[in-house]
């Protein structure tokens, strides 16, 4: 029993079993082939939703997903943080599809919580070594020139809790710290023209205006190359849990750089060392010092359904497999799909645009026979860079970690078609 | 005074006006040009959402845009219509930005209005002129290999009051029946394929389960190019206001064509010649006579903001103009820009992906010197074809029209930054 499967009333199930080779039921008069099968009334009588008016265009000024829907949402894991206001949730990636994740049900991580700020309240200061420094109101910031560009934003822990072995049972819970939407905004270099970077500046910090204050530094490479202070996502303004009225977009690099409710740039010769990037968001190695400046989300897929709360219902034939690949070194070049743990691999469709530093959506298309099979995807990005297992990680990292687990990630399809968490390698 | 000054509590206005000219108050120690400005306590001093928890993570499991944008929000005209299940309402397209239309405030059309069907009550039936009548069941529908697709929804009759001469103060009530998202769905061709189309099949006609049976006939060329049968858009499953669980994808197509709740594709040797397509969506010519058969929706671009609900108020200095183009026959080339009614032209940027029948994001970077402006915007597409003056358009068609307007809008920007929909040439 799924999710899916409490939300709805219909009788689907046994249909579908009944045509479970897609030789759906011919009820037209004259198709020969169907005449011994039943007529379905859910097509051949007038239902209730067709003899009758619907919603009027002034029901919902703004939509919501339709109740049918209600369980693909955001979910925390309540014994993974001691305060839900210093916490994380998941994206049901399990339940969408193509490559966009709607802002409403894109995963959260606040250190302090999601504060409620005005754009009339919004400052953004630019100081340090800067020629000028300055501060800008949002009107301020609407007066630069606007670019669009889309980016996945990953927390460097997600995957996190596979470091110590399979355990979350959801592939929203086990890889569910990702989204990836269309942004608007400036160029962060654009407003460090304005201030005018001295010559000897090295290193940008970057600091949000909610209480924890989370700050993060980068080097001036990539603050002059990519990042984006963003004000639109998919579309429309941030939502106040993304960052309203203003947010940093650093591509490729770990979710926590990503400052919401952006209020500073300082500009220095050195990195700040914050407290996000030495007792947290560093790599522990097994002999006890730590890797820092792990910026970069390195290349990664999952296959998204079936798993374990996606599993397959319809018994033996035509199934899709459908799953998600990154990089943070630029884009997918390909996806490679084993069904038999990794003995033997085949490659995926990679469906729609494949764009750097975004999410890449695949399908595999292929005929189950009903046996069990370990599913495994795994991503080779523009660079050559292959995704490893999580033996190889740990041959390096060890098992003092949390943060960018990029393993294959493996689901264990039992004959019945339930789907479990194991590890193979 | 705006809907967003009505909502926005800050006191913005009074310092953007003293940095004019995006030389923002300078305020750390040791920065001499600044030091005869008055310290901002916005950045300054600790806030309150500064000083305090935000909302935890479990706050909102579905998350809903932040009250300051409230007024973003789709609008329906009273008068337009009867009655509000058979209307229409508008996308705010002068408050978005990017390419993706949020399926939150997408406009709506509906003939009977929006229902409301279960995955499990979903059958789509393949009927006429097939080897194999067929009936699909939503679970059926997901064994199809999956796709993923952005396309633009334009209604056939967007911008169908200005036939008349410019009426509607708001760019979200002239040019708002639009709306842009990434689909995921299979192929109308697979489905047609699993079915067997006979040799002498010419045309299919697409009919929705809603009680108004909207239905449209097309030529089987294009079913088997490149129609979907959607069931996600943006990444999530369909809204109900727009066909969930799933409705046709027509690229370049009149939005009438995309039909929502689809319920049946009959297969056929000539066009159904449904109401939809006699009485309505065809185009009244000055002698009499219909055009009909105009699905395609030609070449188009308009400027969103600045725009009548978005009036300037900063004053003359840096000003972004920013707009929208797409094309039914393929990807947008170039958009132009005027500020002086059309006599002089200058290129926009295209900003973010260019693809094929989609919504194209461009911007116009430029100073403003505080005198009138007549905006206009003019796309042109990657045949050659470029977008018509509104006289060109009646030259050939007439006044007796409501659909297929492409022409260039113009709004006519006053000296103190408010914005009026007026018509030149």
């Amino acid at each position: 029993m799924t999710e899916d499967d409490a939300k709805d009333p219909g009788p689907s199930r046994r249909d579908f079993l009944r045509n479970s080779m897609l030789a759906g039921a011919g009820l037209v008069a004259g198709a020969g082939s169907a005449a011994a099968q039943t007529p379905d009334p859910l097509i051949t009588e007038v239902q209730p939703f067709a003899s009758a008016f619907g919603d009027p265009v002034d029901a919902t000024p703004y939509g919501m997903p339709i109740h049918y829907e209600d369980h693909v949402v955001r979910r925390n894991v309540e014994w993974l943080t001691e305060s839900t206001a210093s916490s994380i949730n998941f994206t049901p990636i399990h339940a969408l599809e193509g490559t966009i994740t709607p802002q409403g049900c894109a995963f959260e991580r606040h250190h302090s919580g999601a504060i409620e700020m005005s754009k009339g309240e919004y400052r953004l200061m630019i100081n340090g070594l800067v020629d000028r420094p300055l501060v800008f109101t949002f009107d301020d910031l609407l007066r630069f020139p606007r670019h669009v560009l889309t980016a996945f934003c990953e927390c460097a822990a997600n995957g996190g809790m596979e470091w110590g072995g399979a355990q979350l049972e959801g592939c929203q819970f086990t890889q569910g710290m990702i989204h990836n939407m269309e942004y608007t905004g400036i160029l962060l270099r654009d407003l460090l023209a304005e201030a005018g970077v001295k010559p000897e500046a090295k290193w940008i910090f970057a600091e949000g205006a909610d209480a924890s204050s989370n700050g993060r530094s980068m080097p001036l490479e990539k603050a002059m190359d990519d990042v984006m202070v963003a004000f639109f996502a998919n579309g429309e303004a941030l939502r106040k849990e993304h960052g309203y009225p203003a947010r940093l977009v650093v591509p490729g690099f770990e979710g926590n750089m990503w400052i919401k409710w952006l209020r500073r740039i300082g500009v220095y010769d050195q990195p700040v060392e914050s407290r996000e990037e030495t007792s947290k968001y560093t790599d522990l190695m097994p002999d006890g010092r730590a890797r820092k400046w792990t910026w970069i989300m390195d290349a990664k897929s999952v296959i998204t359904a079936p798993s374990p709360q996606v599993p397959i219902r319809h018994g033996p034939g035509p199934l899709v497999l459908t799953g998600l690949a990154w990089s943070g070194r630029g884009k997918v070049k390909a996806v490679d799909v084993s069904t038999d743990g990794g003995k033997t691999w085949a490659p995926a469709r990679l469906s729609g645009d494949v764009k750097p530093k975004a999410l890449t959506r695949f399908h595999f298309d292929m005929v189950w026979d009903g046996s069990e099979m370990f599913l495994m995807s795994r991503c080779t990005d523009e660079t050559g860079y292959v995704q490893p297992f999580k033996d190889e990680l740990r041959a390096i990292r060890g098992l003092n970690n949390v943060y960018h687990n990029n393993a294959v990630q493996t689901w264990w399809v039992k004959p019945d078609g339930e789907v479990e968490n194991v590890e193979i390698g």
